[in-house]
């Protein structure tokens, strides 16, 4: 496309492209946008070095006026967004990338790929930590999702409400609170669970988490015990009737003196199963393959469309609107959008309102896009904290029906005016 | 772990784990190895360098002792497995590895990630495969999962049956064959559909691919091949009826006299769809969405256990099998396995065959496991095209029913010896 517009002109037109979705994923009541700073750090990293020019022209991909173009590739356009950690709703203007075609177009699978991952697993995050209330959540899956997804997986579980992450990779890379376990290995490794327990304790203090469900759950626990005295830390159960078996160990951890010790349950987990022990005596949740894989909808098929593309080839020329129009559900609307949420009495959210002309005065406050990229430079970097924060506080304004984990429609209507 | 260990001695038995799923997704008749390449590019490059080190320490993550048996880490172990592109089956052991618990322990995550995310992906392409039959498929996902993970989607879903990937970078990084193509933003760029069908012809040539629904698809058909001539490659369609559509557009293009141009469809295709245009005048097909997020089966849910370790505190020790004896079905068997596929009178595959003692002289030239890594070094690099290969083959080596897109068992049963 680069290279045919290069050939036509067209490549230098000043161009919107927009990324929305065009339904949240089946049942969903919210989407939650995350990612937005992987896409910041991905655009300001985005270039094309000797190797991959050499690639390009040995496998005549591109032409040679192409291939100078690509060597001096930087992005100096603008990008608007939601704030990472805002909510969404179908038709949600969630990016706005305006550029000229050539340099907007080259950024569509960076931005999407990043997008709907992270917000795939941001939402997932967003309904376990509805689900887990107050107690801790710690993100266990990266063995089961690409090695590097895994990472920002781990991000995008911290935004959507995780506490911690078993994946060091995201501590170094993100800053995200780390936590360790040990596995089934460990125990089995030793000559005795007893050694085990007392490797581990000797090694990490009695503050650890020991793992209890290898052997015999109850003599484990009593072991546990023995080993680290009432100040063990925690202890991990990793298979079973959790409801049943985190009574039984609760009420054994008080019998034996260890009342301060913390049960910590793993085990395939996804936000039903979170919910479902939320009378347990349960303290910290662990997941894995369900938050990594987004709990059933691992993408959430946003789209990036040309909106609105100069009328003519002139750096001047006024934007047109464009918009596909043949049949089928895959059309869109042109124009670039503003979007605003409107508020009821009480505060609480109403409608998504989503306009191509003036926004009208009562919304002016109520905007949701915000500038991301200003001339290609960077201008809303942050921590990954004000994302998470930002997330809790947006899904709090969302009426109540929203944190229901049984499937619905999306909780609030999108309009466009 | 590895701290402790180091700390009660135990970091230096020696251990054997294994990779295994315990069950297929639901309803699928057989597993497919991938990612078998990238775990042995990873392995022979895990290192920990200053920065990770510095950040370890930093946070007290693991202790001076640790510290310095990461910084001198290099993997010296021995690793066999199944081969990349064989099939597998529940209990198949699929990777094993032989090192010091430390050495081995510390690779979980990442043969996991790789190997769960990888072999996922390289199932549900298969499916398609045997869907598309002779009709080549176009992997074209990027956009819908991790920018990373979609590289390594690419790559597994050519070793499945895929043909050609439009991620240029799989095609630089594992030399995947590339394929572009144009999208509705390159039509609404231009002032005319005319125009931009134009400047794609003129710079790419008559044999490129036209997309043909942005505005009225019989117009579009026919403007396409007064620009291209009855040489035009292929034209797209990625909305609508696809199966009603195929055959409108083969008529129009026939009647024109672009007897051979092509016509290549996309949209959400899966398995399913693509089975359905079976009858359909399709030349090809884009799959995206399905194809990276596993068709419904994101992960394979591979587990990576101790199954076997040294019986005592000595570099000769001997090895003592050992597994997880607790409540639920998460219990495993212990010991080293050889696997083999035993085949029937007409040399069809009729069981897997798992065990831990002598392997039977009747299964010994069909046994699955095959070294990989001996000593920390690489043994069976191979090109990607081997694998691909070997996949078709033993998918063709299975009973018929192997190959019915329903859900059903897995097609051989797994018969632990």
């Amino acid at each position: 496309m680069v290279q045919a517009a290069l050939h036509s002109g067209a490549a230098h037109r000043r161009s919107v492209f927009e990324v929305f979705a065009r339904r949240l994923p089946e049942g969903r009541r919210y989407g939650v946008v995350a990612g937005t700073g992987r896409v910041l750090d991905a655009v300001e990293n985005f270039r094309f070095d000797d190797d991959v020019l050499a690639f390009l022209s040995r496998e005549n991909v591109v032409d040679r006026e192409t291939l100078d173009w690509l060597a001096r590739f930087r992005f100096r356009g603008d990008i608007l967004g939601y704030p990472e950690g805002e909510v969404y709703f179908p038709g949600s203007p969630v990016l706005q990338v305006e550029a000229t075609f050539a340099e907007a177009v080259l950024l569509e699978t960076l931005i999407l790929s990043i997008l709907n991952h992270d917000s795939a697993i941001a939402a997932a995050a967003s309904r376990m930590a509805v689900a887990a209330g107050s107690r801790p959540l710690i993100e266990m899956g990266a063995r089961r999702t690409h090695e590097l997804g895994a990472v920002a997986a781990a991000r995008a579980a911290y935004v959507g409400g995780f506490t911690t992450t078993s994946d060091l990779a995201a501590g170094f890379r993100y800053k995200i609170p780390t936590v360790g376990t040990s596995a089934h290995a460990f125990t089995l490794l030793h000559d005795t669970e007893r050694d085990a327990f007392t490797a581990q304790v000797q090694s990490m203090g009695r503050g650890t988490t020991l793992l209890v469900d290898t052997y015999d759950l109850n003599a484990a626990v009593r072991t546990a015990v023995e080993v680290a005295g009432p100040e063990l830390g925690a202890v991990r159960i990793d298979s079973g009737d959790l409801l049943l078996l985190a009574h039984r160990v609760r009420q054994q951890l008080d019998d034996l003196g260890a009342k301060q010790t913390r049960i910590v349950v793993t085990s395939d987990l996804d936000e039903y199963a979170i919910a479902s022990l939320a009378a347990a005596p349960v303290d910290a949740y662990g997941v894995g393959t369900s938050l990594v894989t987004g709990s059933g909808h691992p993408t959430c098929s946003m789209v990036y469309k040309l909106v609105a593309r100069a009328s003519y080839d002139a750096d001047d020329a006024p934007l047109l609107p464009v918009a596909k129009k043949s049949m089928g559900a895959k059309t869109s609307t042109g124009g670039r959008k503003w979007a605003a949420r409107r508020l009821d009495d009480d505060g609480v959210a109403e409608a998504e309102v989503i306009g191509t002309g003036p926004v009208p005065s009562e919304l002016a406050n109520r905007q949701l896009l915000v500038p991301l990229v200003r001339g290609g430079e960077i201008v809303a970097r942050e921590p990954l904290d004000a994302a998470r924060t930002r997330h809790t506080e947006a899904r709090a304004g969302l009426p109540l029906s929203a944190t229901q984990l049984s499937r619905g429609e999306p909780v609030i209507a999108t309009e466009m005016v």
